[in-house]
């Protein structure tokens, strides 16, 4: 990453109009946007860690649904008319409602008695009152717990697969183990297992459980299913090592209620030229019901706020439409995502972008565009190699503008430096002060940067 | 940052030697050096960071001459032997012994009494007992102290130039405010100032004050000198503004001894048909007597401890040596790498590598290379790229190899991402928590594969 002179962008160097504060273009001017010329302010103010305190501190917890998550859209909406962008408004979004009891515990009760940190995982059902006791049966795959079938009726089936630590890309790591967590209720109830435990999907070896949503199949009977801390899984597997049998009791009082009423939040910088053209750029403004969403996804939510701010703030109007979209309900439904395609997917979309893998260091996008149209893009972010944030690899975006996609509209997601982030996802770790002012701000300026490229065209 | 497959590379397919365990040369192989070859032992094995953990318990603290600094050389030594790496051996080197005192404290004493968070510059003399009591004199630059120099006489002067956090390199922030640091407290004695307090270097605004050298000029005397946390800084700024008259009480008790005895730590690979030809990779194994050096410079020790453990354990012998050098006493002298220049300068350098910015993930190196040269190596980087790492920016390599520059030795240095740096940089904070184990193990893959490189050109 370097600091150089801002490149020479003739293809960029268009005629601009300006936004006032209120929204009002005055006279266009002659510009061009290099990625220097956000760094200053994005850095130096510190607004979008301004913006993200604010979020955790309105709505630390803000699961679909919930009053938090109520009070979560309330906040985006005024955010963006005090920071002038224009037709805002909320887009009504049915979603589901699930909400984690007081009573969470899984405790080993033979053959020894310990408590194990553990989270209900989201959509799951109660237990009994009392809970449920049964044998652990440890696998890693569903193919192991297939050859083990006749051992699995009536026990606790332990999906024990870790995160593999040894691949360099850890959302590939994710992608490898994370099945277990959203089919494991299903595939124990399909084996004749009474309820399903999953060891948290991160790559550290700690006492902090990851919770995330399950996915019942309509086949086969709920079972109830939480997660445990990596900790907790290698005690269970060092147990069973040593040949003991392990029993487990866990107790649930989660719950699953009525839909709720709850909404997307829309705003946008109005295209100068084209404004019927539209590029959105997107997060999502729900989080789990632990730690406080900061990187999952209040980083994202901030990014996009912040770099709408940063455009309107140097005067920047594209030719095209940037619409800033914050989603509701990705984490356990995608209701917002579906009813975004339902309400606007008829409207002419040039791109989406998402940021939705956390506020680290941005080091670039991926996107769904292939062959001739990857490389226009690939041309087009040039301008921020300067900033080490100019790389695109193949990806698919992000969950909630993922529906476009049947559409034909180019989907891009931010990339920020992914080590560390299963370190925070769903649990209670998620909070600010993992969140670095500066590789916060830093992700605002790649996202404004391409929205604008990309609106500007 | 990509895993795509393993990158061709022809030229470097040539034939390898292999070393065992003991150092043996197996039967040569054909075989090339992709960086994930080495990148799933770095990540699954853990060691660089199981090594970092060894350094900062055996030594947390080991300024050059305490007693730290010879356990950690003593460390070096037998953890070069147990790895494998041949002719291990001490290369003497005579350090300054400069001894933080039992007494540290500044205090506003007027118009309010607070202690504030401070730690004596390393060098610094000892105030009288009783300290040293005056006014603040603020100032940003020399400039303007020079401008001030009639109202200086007596006073306290007060260094409070913050690093400019909007640059998006914090190394170009910390090279625009760190003059007040090394010079302030000769600055203070030529306009008849008293002692010199200097704002902490790091963009946070917190209560961790950071140390670091100073230098004295032979023509002015000396005067004690501390740094003062950012936010005591701030909080005298304030003082100041409302038009107070602040007076600073000064007490250290800190004192320059007599030198000492110590060494530099050295290792080899030799080469398989150039045995005589050297890349060096080096960091610098003594650390500030605050915090345990884990970054600065525990990180860069171990970079290239892991680097050479990776390439053995592959059994990747190239054609030229492969020299691992442990400096010792960058941090307030230099002497190591001035003594490695005048013992071994006459040796071939192919190219000398230092890693001294932190364990945070790499995104390349710098070199002093420029032109061809640095065309070339900047294809021979280009198999990092799969990683993320692939960037070649000009710059100077690292304080200890400098000194093989005027003898037209190529230099690098390892860039990890430099957002975090300087909230640990020469502070309490300095520890093996602040340092994340995937970051810090890739760092280690870096340096391998450019060694290697170099070394099988």
């Amino acid at each position: 990453m370097k600091r150089f002179s801002a490149l020479a962008l003739p293809a960029l160097a268009t005629a601009l109009g300006c936004a006032g504060p209120a929204g009002e273009p005055p006279p266009a001017k002659e510009s061009a946007l290099a990625p220097s010329d956000l760094v200053d302010e994005a850095l130096d103010s510190g607004r979008a860690y301004g913006l993200l305190r604010e979020l955790v501190t309105v709505a630390p917890h803000r699961l679909s649904g919930s009053p938090g998550a109520a009070r979560a859209v309330d906040w985006a909406r005024r955010t963006m008319e005090s920071i002038g962008l224009q037709n805002v408004r909320l887009q009504k979004v049915t979603v589901p409602c699930w909400v984690r009891g007081d009573v969470e515990r899984v405790q080993i009760v033979s053959p020894v008695t310990e408590d194990l940190p553990a989270l209900a995982l989201g959509g799951s059902i109660a237990t009994p009152r009392g809970g449920v006791t049964g044998e652990i049966l440890m696998v890693r795959t569903p193919m192991e717990l297939e050859h083990l079938r006749e051992r699995a009726k009536g026990k606790v089936i332990f999906f024990n697969r870790p995160m593999p630590r040894a691949l360099a890309n850890t959302f590939r790591a994710y992608g490898a183990a994370v099945p277990q967590r959203t089919n494991g209720a299903s595939l124990t109830a399909s084996v004749g297992g009474v309820a399903a435990l999953v060891r948290s999907m991160t790559t550290r070896i700690d006492d902090y459980p990851h919770t995330g949503a399950l996915r019942y199949d309509d086949d086969v009977p709920p079972v109830p299913a939480a997660a445990i801390s990596t900790k907790a899984a290698e005690r269970i597997a060092k147990l069973l090592r040593s040949g003991e049998r392990v029993q487990v009791k866990i107790e649930l009082s989660c719950e699953n209620r009525d839909p709720a009423q709850s909404a997307n939040v829309i705003g946008e910088i109005p295209g100068r030229e084209k404004p019927d053209e539209i590029v959105l750029i997107g997060g999502h403004l729900d989080a789990w019901d632990v730690g406080h969403g900061a990187h999952d996804d209040g980083a994202g939510i901030v990014h996009c706020l912040e770099a709408a701010r940063l455009l309107l703030a140097r005067g920047l109007r594209p030719k095209r439409t940037i619409r800033v979209v914050c989603f509701m309900n990705e984490e356990n439904g995608l209701a917002g995502g579906l009813r975004y395609l339902e309400e606007c997917g008829k409207e002419k979309h040039v791109a989406a972008i998402e940021s939705d893998r956390g506020g680290f260091e941005p080091k670039g996008f991926n996107t769904t565009a292939r062959g001739a149209l990857r490389e226009r893009y690939t041309r087009l972010l040039a301008p921020l190699a300067e900033l080490g944030m100019g790389t695109l690899l193949p990806g698919g975006g992000g969950a909630d503008i993922a529906p476009l996609r049947q559409n034909g509209v180019p989907l891009f997601g931010l990339l920020p430096a992914w080590h560390r982030y299963f370190d925070y996802h769903h649990c209670d770790r998620d909070r600010i002060e993992a969140v670095h002012p500066r590789e916060l701000q830093l992700g605002a300026v790649a996202v404004a940067c391409l929205a604008f490229y990309l609106a500007d065209e």
